[in-house]
């Protein structure tokens, strides 16, 4: 078995597209995705898990409905299961999202910002 | 419930001790923990999971049984569940590991290097 390692930055400029999370690392029944997000996202939940995000490069803001979490480069945020949230970025930003294999970025709301699973970068 | 970002610098500033992985963060039943790191660990393998190491500054060798992964800041693998490693860096090195809550810094070798678990930071 050859054990690969990854580089995030290598990954990170083979992707175009915004609010597309690309899959780079497994672990167990979890999956590793970046992302490059611009603008809002749209307001939504995932019931079944909670969800870590990382600020790789850039300024991401992360609305709920009693507070806004406003983090930068190095820092993160793990929004619990069932927590309504919007993720919003005034300019480009680059993320890591850690969340299990299954999960929808849009979570329980289906809307053309849905996007296909398991596409890996 | 309040929810609160983590700064992974100001996580790292607290820490004084090598290869004693600290929590900061918990998503599902898994936990982030960060360490420093130097000289080397030992021999071991997890046999109920796999294990993700991220460099945040340094360079870490993984030693396994028929090769060698380098990696720099900014880069991560994912040590599949059973495979033998053993970390080692020569100058000091800062590390992301995320791995199921009750996983032992040891796995299946209980030595003077095994530290107590879910000690947070």
């Amino acid at each position: 078995m050859k054990i690969e390692k990854i580089n995030i930055d290598q990954k990170l400029k083979k992707i175009n597209e915004h609010w597309s999370p690309r899959v780079f690392a497994e672990m167990n029944d979890y999956q590793f995705k970046l992302a490059k997000v611009k603008d809002e996202f749209i307001w939504h939940k995932h019931e079944e898990t909670d969800e870590a995000f990382f600020v790789i490069n850039g300024r991401l803001t992360i609305e709920l409905k009693e507070e806004k979490v406003f983090l930068e480069k190095g820092e993160m945020v793990v929004i619990p299961c069932g927590v309504e949230h919007r993720p919003f970025a005034e300019e480009e930003c680059e993320i890591m999202l850690i969340e299990p294999k299954e999960t929808v970025n849009t979570g329980n709301i289906i809307s053309e910002m849905t996007v296909k699973n398991d596409q890996w970068v």
